[in-house]
């Protein structure tokens, strides 16, 4: 007989107009659902927080469906199973899941990947060795192509997507400055992760510590964050470089479209340097995921990828940790510690 | 003893502000060159117009050195060997060179290429079989990769870019649908070219005509002219779409940066649909030059390129035929009779 669990789950009550509050969520709470046969009931360890899910919160075709109103937020978790009636996965498992924002969750095994809580922490699941960490490894690799002595530059550089854009980037000879947000970041960035360089875009000459730490220009700019970093980086921008775009974690809550319009410069730019702009998602890429898993796992044991995460406690910190997220408050991969 | 030949040639009198006026030029007059010892004289006979000179009037970095004022403007153009210290090249010799807007130039051999007047019209050298036809080609086959029943949106489709851009994508098994200005372009290149369809810019309805004619969205747009044609073309971006850059011909006179601000949706749509936005000049390709002069042979001896030109008569129209190119009053590759 089903154990009687109670689900706590948070779910989208409002679509946000612009800049996301705590009324977008409300917590409610349901009996857990009980497993079929053939499925198994997950208890979530870990839910990851990313910029992505401000994108799912909107009514906007996207690459993926909107969250709906009234459904659970979606997440990637990792979870234990804690009933089984699948013949894959045993009580004890742990597994990699989308399972969202809740504490219970019922798969039937597809997508769930069995995590080896020996290897590393099973939090890094979520992040460097897990959907962040991929979208590094692989947009960087596969789009940005970084070379030996060139520079490549990413925003975001203390959390899990930039700091692995930066330190793949040094494994493969090139030059890292990364952008961050305060002097403790971007202490970080530079002392811990080894970047070359790191850059505080509060400052007020941002701008121009960016091009002093880039003699040579950037050859590859790792697009995450969008918004004012975009300026300073635009006139950098070499002949032949590559501009990765993952995410525009600033311009999600809503486009602002006040003069000057910027796309004719872009377009001559894009032009006379012969640049590359090319959006991606890291599962365009998913035939890489074993290489990635076999090649991060190696780097972090020989100690050239290091990593920060930020956890918080408790799921009903959820939307409070999310909206931090989005401006930037958290310090390395966000994710909730459910249970 | 060298002949007493008059060279008259076409200098960049004033950079021009904005639009391009007869201003800008002043015809000149000066005894021609001499060759020396391993040099050539060439008579030209034909000049090619392009878009791209316009760049070339502005005092600005780009891909190539802006002309000086006082100098002879710049230009692809086919010669006659007239006299000859050269070893490699004999008096009556065709050859495509870059003697720009003059009736006479001495060159030491250096880039000249030798044309069989047998195989095609000398002219062609200078579009279908020349650089334009080679920009298509390349920045089509290389970066637009259009597959079979794909959709291959151009503008400037009676053009010699566009034309070409537009037989190949049919060659590839794609859709070609092309943009024109006004009822006589549209109905060559419907009827004559073959594209699926033409639209006209000029039309009132243009975007929607566009969106008709594409009903599955657009895969490649090879773009070659910016300005209005974009905002048509942008909402209809397919995921994983694909758009070389070659030319902005409707932005050359300046950039008009009036708001609205098009760069965040622009960088939305990158991310949200993976389009890839990559700029390019032919040159950058140049190792694929000789597989183009024999595939584009073989595709017009058999009917499956035709080209246009426009011949204009005589070196003193050379400027009020650009100035007609950059807003589209010449009809196929513009090239000027110069002998």
């Amino acid at each position: 007989m089903a154990t009687p669990h109670i689900n706590r789950k948070i779910i989208l009550k409002q679509r946000p107009q612009g800049r996301v509050t705590p009324e977008a969520f409300e917590l409610k709470e349901a009996p857990a659902p009980t497993p079929a046969d053939g499925q198994v009931l997950l208890q979530v360890r870990y839910l990851s927080l990313d910029p992505y899910m401000r994108g799912r919160m909107n009514d906007a075709k996207s690459y993926s469906e909107p969250v709906a109103v009234g459904a659970v937020m979606e997440g990637g978790t990792v979870c234990e199973v804690i009933e089984s009636r699948h013949p894959k996965f045993a009580v004890g498992d742990i597994v990699l899941s989308h399972s969202g924002w809740q504490t219970y969750a019922v798969s039937d095994g597809k997508g769930l990947r069995k995590i080896d809580p020996q290897a590393a922490p099973i939090s890094t699941a979520l992040g460097v060795l897990g959907m962040p960490g991929f979208t590094a490894y692989s947009g960087l690799l596969t789009l940005g192509q970084p070379k030996a002595g060139e520079t490549v530059v990413v925003a975001a550089a203390s959390g899990p997507v930039g700091s692995a854009v930066g330190q793949i980037a040094h494994i493969k000879g090139a030059r890292a400055i990364g952008i961050a947000g305060g002097p403790e970041k971007c202490a970080f960035v530079k002392n811990e992760l080894g970047f070359d360089a790191a850059i505080d875009h509060h400052a007020p000459d941002f701008a121009e510590q960016l091009a002093r730490a880039c003699p040579d220009g950037i050859d590859v700019y790792f697009e995450n964050v969008g918004g004012a970093v975009w300026d300073a980086v635009f006139p950098l921008l070499n002949t032949f470089s590559r501009v990765p775009v993952c995410g525009l974690i600033a311009q999600y809550d809503g486009l602002k479209t006040d003069g000057p319009d910027r796309l004719p410069a872009l377009m001559q730019q894009v032009l006379a340097k012969r640049i590359m702009l090319r959006g991606f998602i890291q599962f365009d890429f998913i035939d890489q995921q074993p290489a990635f898993l076999k090649e991060m796992a190696q780097w972090i044991k020989e100690g050239k990828v290091k990593y920060r995460e930020d956890i918080v406690d408790g799921l009903d910190r959820a939307p409070e940790a999310f909206i931090g997220l989005l401006s930037g408050k958290n310090f390395g991969k966000l994710a909730i510690k459910v249970t």
